[in-house]
């Protein structure tokens, strides 16, 4: 039909050329068959994206990308396509690759058109193989039944000289072509995160009404290891109205008539909320908890599947940690593939048992309980042995140290990881949740340890509100028990002597509320010491708090953060989810970093 | 005196500004001593390189550095300054800063030029916060004593257009100011690998000699986690001869005449021999086992002092890993600053026990040994009856698995982690090589777990070469026990059933000979199988190997590499040592990445 341009939201695999190449000429024919103008898909669609080294690595990638495409011409007949590929630069100068799309028209690639500007922060790494290509208006212009389209690759259009305060870069390419276009397209790939969503609508929605331009964006979907794609491709209307968009997190092959419009699909549901951007630390996590919960699930699907495993199995201490990340494992990998092993030491509350053996029921996952307090008690009575040999000729026994929390810790790993080792496409999941990671609260080769870490990108309480959040709007209301959610956080490692009771995190940490907002003002205002001791904090506003107990609140906190550092260079794969992460593929601080943080 | 220059082979910690600014004022107080003309910093010294993302996350560093060079400044009275430092870019367009030299005179910062070409392939990330700047003749010339210096920054250095058969950037700083200019300074941060003093060294001598210039080259020392510097700051003459340079590895303040020379202190020994480059692969691994135990003992001590740690424990084997990581840790830290445990199960021989316990006297560490059979059996049962618990309702138990092996290996990384946490500033290492990191065969919270993993850029055949060197080159003489050498590798944690005796690593893999070859054409000429099918193999000449045997092993091998990548995301932070590494800080690829290596 005229004018009718179908958004190829689809998921790729990183490498798998004969995959993705499928994939593509399977949405070719489907657009053939409906006389569509175009077929857009996502950036570098047939290599998959991100991409790593691989291309460096292995050139005959590339040959084989190139087969793809010359197979994949020949099924470009009743309709033209724009596909993304990694081109060969053959100057004798530059990077070896452009990041391109191919024009594909009545059988022949009419042309490439290459992206001018690379991103090289957070988690791209454009620049890395990418030879960015001057903008040349004419390149980028294609034309199919008088309507006149102008194509920018995903950066491309992230320059607009109004919308942002500063320019990454000197050019824009966007202004080049608009003025001549009649539809401007852009081929993403695009993982979501939180706040970017309204980022990205606002300056889209201000391109589109600036120009008097239809503004098409389509973005992938799935997960590649920590990144997230959220689909959620769209176009604009001259008025920088939304007026088609594709299904959030999923596969789609969306056709739609440029000037008439589709469906629009809903965002995550709150996340319309956020597209006033959050200038404060707020504990009301709400608006964005379907896009967490959707990315979470997403990744560990995409994850799991991608390396060829099925299961997963984890550790269930009936605290709030684990019982989240036991949900999010059922319903991305369906409950008869979960195991939750609740591994009670002695230390283990009555209640951590029941709660946890509860909420495997709720779930209906494979449950075990297997105490640890045996191997605690040997391998603790070995180490008393060790130790006190050692100390004879080796100084500097602590008087007290972590050892004996680390062994239970270590135990339950111990225990994971055999499992993982003795049954097929089975792997261990770590627990461990953002706020804890910051502080270093979390036990190398113990619960910081498995396959995946789903939690890694989400503060303690964005997690109580998500597991409330998951309570209400699962099909299954309430699997997680009201017990768990009201008990407060404790790794039950160690007895605090002051109580006698099980060591609670907050006695030896600091108040999660602080603590969160501690680590938000670091991720999204870059503070120091300094200048967190002059703002107020939400937490000073319901509690009292005298300002040395806030300046050793945040000493603490930087120390801690600092030699937590070893931590994070071997955290597992882990999720992005937040505006900005501890995961190494976007954050790399180096574990020798003698920084002052208090100026 | 008149054209004296001084080179400050100095060694920064990254993030530390009061530190490095110290060891700036210090080093020109000195110079003034002598009225030297110029004192010449490396590369961002008043920052340390590498330095990740802290400019971005601490933005109050940059004003630290602001202060730090006012304060500086005012020690520089009868020298003349260049300190690199990031620069604001007060632009509203761009990266946020500029890599750049402050030209300081007179207790004045004159100007400061900036580094135009960014490199960002293999450790390098210049470009994610530092923006190009034109190459502007002028900016970059400075005179002295009616001397012209022409000052470029590090990769300016490196597009030469004649010399790089392809260059990654489409201008060359040196040819615009070298036609103006008496002499080239060059501040770097250059790290040590394979091959690359002998391409360094080419390059340079080609710009000296083609311009008939001199050429200064001030390296940094020291390292920065996985990274090392070598220092060997240099100056060339007219001719492309080196006239003077500075120590490998150590830091120096060298001051010499630039027109007369000084010492040529030497390459590591056998270094000289790689000056040509290596074009096949060689068993003969003697040109660079030098610089080799170089690297790895500095990279060692300063990982240990930078991060506040002075002692290391590690499990002795009595196999080759173990005992050459032991030499390199005694070498680096002091022996009395190491603790080996030799940790025997039931499959370990009578020969390793005593070969560890041998190679410990050598060597003069603390030593015990800690038989693991108790808790192996106890751990055993246990996992035997958890198994036989679980498999009712979750089906695929394997029948024959590894998780025998692990337990022996993590029951061995949770004594050594249990002795960092019960004594002071001990860090356990892990003792994983790079021949069998590339076929995953290494424990996760096993033998691969630890603080830092000195080898693992280090293939198996040159550590035999590696632990023969030490025997003939450290005062002590043959402190490896020879039946080490020689004993052929072996986890010992399992029995081969058809021999009856402990599985032998190459049972288990491939012969190593031809192993190591997969990994260096992998890293050196990027091929696929079908390349390497091609290839004749050193193994090839040695022995008979059919064509079915040969495509066997190199399938498994990158089957099992495949595997292996999420074992190298998880890996401590370990020297880079080779031309290419699988160091995350080097090598990236996505752990879902399907790639057909076949073609």
């Amino acid at each position: 039909m005229k004018n009718t341009l179908v958004m190829a939201q689809l998921n790729p695999v990183t490498g798998d050329i004969e995959y993705n190449k499928n994939k593509a000429i399977e949405c070719i024919k489907k657009a053939n068959e409906i006389n569509a103008d175009l077929v857009v898909f996502p950036e570098l669609f047939l290599l998959g994206y991100p991409m790593g080294d691989i291309l460096g690595r292995y050139p005959n990638i590339v040959n084989q990308i190139y087969s793809a495409l010359d197979e994949i011409k020949e099924y470009v007949t009743n309709t033209s396509v724009l596909i993304g590929y990694p081109e060969k630069n053959k100057n004798k100068f530059g990077k070896p690759f452009y990041n391109s799309v191919a024009y594909i028209q009545n059988k022949k690639i009419i042309k490439s058109i290459r992206k001018s500007l690379l991103p090289n922060y957070a988690e791209h790494n454009d620049y890395r193989y990418f030879e960015p290509y001057d903008i040349i208006k004419e390149d980028r212009i294609i034309e199919i039944n008088n309507i006149k389209y102008g194509v920018i690759i995903c950066e491309d259009g992230w320059n607009d000289f109004e919308f942002f305060e500063r320019n990454l870069y000197h050019k824009d390419p966007i202004s080049a072509i608009a003025p001549e276009v009649d539809v401007l397209v852009c081929p993403a790939s695009s993982c979501t995160r939180a706040k970017k969503e309204q980022l990205k609508h606002n300056m889209m929605k201000h391109t589109a009404k600036k120009y008097g331009i239809k503004y098409v964006y389509v973005n992938q979907t799935g997960a590649n290891d920590e990144l997230v794609y959220d689909g959620l491709s769209r176009i604009y209307n001259e008025k920088g109205e939304i007026i088609a968009q594709a299904k959030a997190f999923e596969e789609e092959f969306y056709a739609v008539d440029i000037f008439k419009g589709g469906k629009v699909n809903p965002l995550p549901s709150g996340l319309e909320l956020t597209l006033n951007s959050q200038k404060e630390f707020s504990l009301d996590h709400k608006p964005d908890l379907e896009r967490t919960y959707k990315t979470i699930t997403v990744a560990i699907k995409e994850y799991f599947s991608k390396n060829g495993f099925k299961r997963a199995v984890l550790g269930l201490s009936g605290g709030l940690d684990s019982s989240v990340c036991a949900v999010l494992l059922a319903d991305a990998l369906g409950s008869e593939n979960v195991l939750g092993i609740s591994m009670p030491s002695k230390i283990t509350s009555k209640e951590s048992k029941s709660d946890a053996k509860k909420l495997a029921e709720n779930l209906n996952i494979h449950f075990k309980e297997i105490p640890i307090g045996d191997m605690y008690l040997s391998i603790s009575e070995k180490f008393k042995n060790i130790f006190g040999e050692i100390q004879d000729d080796f100084e500097g026994r602590y008087s007290a140290s972590y050892t004996q929390d680390n062994i239970q810790a270590r135990s339950r790993a111990m225990i994971l990881w055999g499992i993982a080792n003795e049954f097929s496409s089975t792997l261990p999941v770590a627990t461990s949740d953002k706020s804890e990671l910051y502080m270093g609260y979390a036990t190398i080769n113990g619960d910081m340890s498995g396959g995946y870490a789903p939690i890694a990108d989400v503060v303690k309480t964005k997690l109580f509100a998500l597991a409330r959040w998951m309570n209400e709007n699962r099909a299954v209301k309430n699997v997680i028990p009201e017990s768990i959610i009201l008990k407060p956080p404790g790794a039950e490692l160690a007895i605090n002597p002051k109580t006698g009771k099980p060591l609670l995190a907050e006695e030896a940490l600091m108040p999660y509320e602080f603590l969160d907002e501690v680590i938000w003002r670091i991720e999204n205002l870059n503070q120091s010491i300094d200048n967190m001791m002059k703002s107020k904090f939400l937490y000073e506003k319901n509690n009292i708090l005298d300002s040395k107990t806030k300046l050793e609140w945040l000493k603490k906190f930087f120390k801690r953060m600092n030699t937590a550092l070893y931590k994070w260079y071997i955290l597992p794969p882990a999720p992005v989810v937040d505006a900005r992460s501890i995961n190494k593929i976007e954050f790399k601080q180096p574990i020798i970093s003698n920084i002052n943080y208090e100026i």
